[in-house]
């Protein structure tokens, strides 16, 4: 391939010159994803949806450790059920896809293609759920939900259909509600911080930033490199709200009769966006060694038949090895393809870790090792290959998480005037802690005037200055910014 | 709880008695799903979904084995790509459900909700195909499908939405394609004999019962207890039909450009329909052993509180040791129940053993074990328990498959005329294996007057008779059978 050829497969963008077309690049080159057919919706490719298996596999893990299982239900919810409760209806009635047909038949009633399973779902737990043993019930599931994104779509980002997991569990008790919510919240936290590398604030929305018919809402909260916040999960505490309106009633121990207590928690794919934004460079995507689908590439150099027997044996001992190991490795052995145009490729894809292998390297027992976050090459001893890969693969994972953490801490600025505000919101972005009296008119006007919003309340309770709006008395602490 | 509401919660009707209406409890008594809101919908519980669980992380693993990834295509296809291929449109178009609005807006075109994916990722795969070098592709997707059901449904067998794999994979050759179809029809075959214990006939459909759109189909047929066939799986080789029509192009070693050939498989979650049906019994579900999600449940048995310490801490004991050698076991401690409501219970979940522990077996260093399928009691050596448990479990596998297949030879009947195929047919069902002129009209006539439709066509080529309806010369040998 030309080397002009090869540059076009490339990043044509710089990250931080335009950031919108980098990732867009990013999701195409890298192919995690493509455009579908009907505007807003995408096709998830292999290797994109390699990494949503990981998501996947290792929440799925998190979520029947602490007492969960999963459960299906259908993706066709009639109109009357979804508007059963009324608040959650009118927040998600304008971006509902409606089936009004099947085959040529006009339906008795209008279908809704689940936008959430909140409706379906409680329809069904007020039959299973008559008595306090049949509490807690513990239940999630992976399916997709659809809602019609008509501005700003992108994908992985906002889409009008993505796949998720949604928790639905019912408790006796508003306490137990209380932690369940956390629960989960710290179980997203975990794995965003750890596994993606990508720190999070966590804390709870406003009133009106809140889920559509939940009693409070916590949020989990990234911030992207154009300064702009993500929110990437959100747990819900729904009271006694949709109990009411599905008659989810049990019978106690104390032999009366109680609504049932509710929580909800999910996570998208959404996350596959922040791993993107947050690590990628101008070379392409970079992805922490844990949630990497290949932790390491070797690519083998060679440039003559009997070196190419010697370097390809060495390669199958190699992979052999680190495979045994538990690590995710693959042998680009494809003879299509320079080493060079295979070190592009997988730079672009992200991975991690490559190991290059050549004759030279064989007769001095030593393996060359270049890390994707820094571009380092390491030479080591072909003994200690696996020690080192190791030892490297935690070192790029910490390091990518101590990257995007300072940056996050760096681009989180205590304000204390509404000048300063603009002023910061408009050089700097990220996250501006502020004081905050509560009041939504004020959460709006600025809103409007700036287009940040509040993405989470501090748990700070020292109020220390006035609402930076109104300049009355200030009842929390808020964190604004611009959002996805 | 009281002798009568016990007895309310197991299976009233028998097995052979009454099979449509013994299927129903099963489902519903078994906790596998429930009836949604929605007519031919159903919600899958928690048991029913866990062996799905078991059914897709089996054959995932086969699939990846053999080459295969996974990707996401949206739900939604818009009806001009439906239509692209004439012949599958229409046979399609009858079932489909379509989205008409977004919101409250009218759509420029109607969206079908899939009822399967070739239009939508063949629209893709003409992008992404360009040189032989990107060949094979070879895609499976994981996702859920609707098509309206109006008649005849029943759980996990006919309904109008199912979740299943559907495997799209091109290849630059038919010889290729032809070898994919084979491979994973025998994926299949290998599944549902080794892991589901059901036991299968695979051959070549006819013209009539092919794959609308495919060149032929493969199929996969179980035989249940009521003597109706049911299609568990199918592997199509899609020739160049759909490559023709999606421009599916590739530039070959040869420099010419050709279309490529295509296949595409598939299984559902009716496999646990067929699970269902052939291993159950008037107690309820049986399970074999290796697709269980709970292997053996213990149950401790005891009366007073000093008893209760020491059988807990050996259930503990007993349960910490097969889990760690690799099964999954349930400690069944709930207090609120009796070991006679657990016994019911469980057996009705056809969990395969039922390890129970007293004080008196504690004492001897004995521990009773029950079987699901023949409720035999045996008592073994608690120090040989691990041992012990993984043979009775492989004898209930054997077990469970010989007593299936052994109902399908005894119910495959060779008959050399229409009055014998029509007798018994109505006597005693099953495979019918016949000799066919190959034509239409005799299939379609039979099919008109006995309600038996060809299976598969056999691969025996030894033609010793003429066509059982025409009288006319025999070109294939045929399996006929009702079926569901």
């Amino acid at each position: 391939m030309s080397e002009e050829k090869q540059s076009d497969l490339g990043i044509t963008v710089k990250k931080n010159e335009n950031f919108s077309e980098w990732y867009v690049q990013i999701i195409r080159k890298a192919e995690l994803a493509d455009y579908a057919k009907v505007k807003g919706f995408t096709v998830v490719m292999p290797y994109g949806y390699s990494i949503w298996e990981k998501i996947r596999d290792y929440l799925d893990s998190k979520f029947k450790e602490t007492g969960h299982k999963n459960a299906y239900f259908p993706s066709l919810i009639p109109e009357s059920l979804l508007g059963k409760e009324a608040e959650h209806f009118s927040g998600f009635t304008p971006e509902v896809f409606w089936v009004t047909h099947a085959g040529n038949s006009e339906l008795g009633e209008r279908l809704a293609t689940r936008p959430t399973s909140e409706t379906i779902a409680y329809d069904s737990y007020s039959k299973w759920i008559k008595s306090w043993r049949d509490l807690p019930l513990l239940l999630n599931f992976w399916n997709s939900v659809l809602r019609a994104e008509i501005t700003g779509t992108k994908p992985f980002i906002r889409t009008s259909e993505f796949l998720w997991q949604e928790g639905h569990t019912v408790h006796a008790t508003q306490e137990e509600t209380d932690e369940e919510v956390m629960r989960m919240l710290n179980v997203y936290k975990e794995f965003v911080e750890n596994i993606l590398a990508v720190p999070a604030m966590t804390g709870k929305k406003s009133e009106s930033e809140k889920f559509v018919g939940a009693l409070y809402t916590m949020t989990l909260e990234g911030l992207m490199p154009d300064g702009k916040a993500l929110q990437m999960g959100t747990s819900h505490n729904l009271g006694q709200n949709f109990s009411k309106s599905f008659e989810i009633k049990f019978i106690g121990k104390d032999e009366k009769e109680h609504f049932a207590w509710q929580a909800s928690w999910g996570v998208s794919w959404r996350l596959i966006g922040a791993i993107v934004m947050v690590h990628g460079d101008d070379k392409g995507l970079i992805l922490p060694p844990k949630i990497a689908p290949i932790e390491a590439v070797i690519v083998p150099i060679f440039y003559s038949d009997s070196d190419k027997e010697v370097v390809l044996q060495k390669i199958e001992d190699i992979s052999q090895l680190l495979s045994n190991k538990g690590m995710s490795v693959y042998a680009d052995t494809r003879e299509q393809y320079t080493p060079g145009w295979k070190f592009n490729e997988w730079e672009l894809k992200g991975v991690p870790l490559r190991i290059e292998i050549g004759p030279r390297d064989i007769k001095n027992k030593k393996i060359t090792i270049v890390r994707r976050d820094t571009f380092e090459k390491l030479e080591v001893e072909e003994k200690l290959i696996y020690q080192e890969t190791k030892r490297i693969s935690e070192d790029i994972q910490g390091n990518l998480f101590k990257k995007a953490k300072d940056f996050m801490e760096s681009h989180t600025t205590e304000v204390e005037n509404y000048e300063d505000f603009k002023k910061v919101l408009d050089e700097k972005g990220g996250f501006l802690k502020v004081f905050w009296c509560s009041k939504q008119e004020c959460e709006e006007k600025i809103k409007d005037e700036t287009g940040a919003t509040i993405r989470l309340l501090s748990e700070e309770q020292k109020i220390t200055s006035n609402c930076i709006y109104c300049g009355e008395k200030a009842l929390t602490e808020a964190f604004f910014a611009k959002a996805y």
